[in-house]
């Protein structure tokens, strides 16, 4: 998706070799029109594909999310970091590594609002290294549904997500696939949509 | 709001006089078409406020936050509840008590994305005693912003928050007011929108 990469290049921060800041339009402000744009470029893609829900995981998937999901007439299910209060009942549960906050967490899912009849498409922003894209789609199984695609906004193509994800039998779609990343240097290879 | 009040009627549940479940349309599964009109009457209500920027807190205002900020074309900023490795600089943070979930965290703001020339809209899912819409307020002022308003989507009018908040010169939009709740009953009284 061309205008997000002209987004990442204007606005993406470079801090390592593994860690890409776009906290100017993503992660802590969000620019609602590009995350519009991003929802229609996923629901244009999987359009065919008798998707009945779509599946995020708090908090940076929500906003792309929300729009792919009304794009595709669909109800969103965001899958949870710590059980609430107001989680009761049958939850489904997996403990997942984040890489990024170097934290680990359960992710948690009602199995009230994903059925075996469902058709999900998972929204994520980041591809590292599929920890918790694995995770949800797990949940996602163990709750008996299928799965159609896990949309990605942001691959780091270098990093084993993507692979791991793929040998396990889900088909991947970045929006935006990053080859390398160096202090202040960002390149790009070719994406899926 | 109406078609707010009629949902949380057929789709809450009151699970004690003090929690109300709506995780089959706004708290876990979402209702994008719900969301999307949400923010439309947010943005209707403060067209005329000079709003320069929404922010909201994550996890569940996101999804109406995010469609209020591109009904008011203005960016969304999400106050993040805990530090991850690509907040970095110059943060602003302050200690918060979730009743719902029993906890604490700190609400943090990256000084960057909200400035002095900012009027702010405070969107959030619920209003309860306050905590986390006062932390957010206080964040948004230390910041140097002014707040036009708070909107809230389920306001417990039963509890302190709404009086805590006008206390302070905080306006207070709730586009549903709960005025009792028990096991299985949920009353409603005059909502703001």
């Amino acid at each position: 998706m061309k205008s997000l990469e002209d987004r990442i290049l204007s606005e993406g921060k470079a801090l390592s070799d593994s860690v890409l800041k776009v906290n100017s339009f993503i992660n802590h402000m969000v620019d609602p029109k590009l995350m519009h744009e991003i929802g229609d470029t996923f629901a244009a893609y999987y359009k065919d594909s008798s998707i009945t829900k779509v599946v995020t995981i708090e908090v940076s998937g929500i906003a792309p999310a929300v729009y792919t999901a009304e794009a595709l007439g669909v109800p969103l299910v965001i899958l949870k970091k710590q059980t609430s209060k107001t989680l009761s009942g049958d939850v489904l549960q997996t403990n997942i590594t984040s890489f990024t906050k170097g934290t680990s967490y359960e992710l948690t899912l009602e199995r009230a609002y994903v059925s075996p009849e469902d058709h999900v498409l998972i929204i994520d922003d980041f591809l590292a290294n599929g920890e918790a894209a694995t995770g949800a789609a797990c949940l996602v199984q163990e709750a008996g549904a299928s799965i159609a695609g896990i949309g990605i906004l942001i691959e780091k193509s270098f990093q084993r997500g993507r692979s791991r994800l793929e040998k396990n039998g889900y088909k991947v779609t970045s929006l935006v696939r990053v080859s390398k990343l160096a202090k202040g240097k960002i390149e790009f290879m070719q994406a899926d949509i």
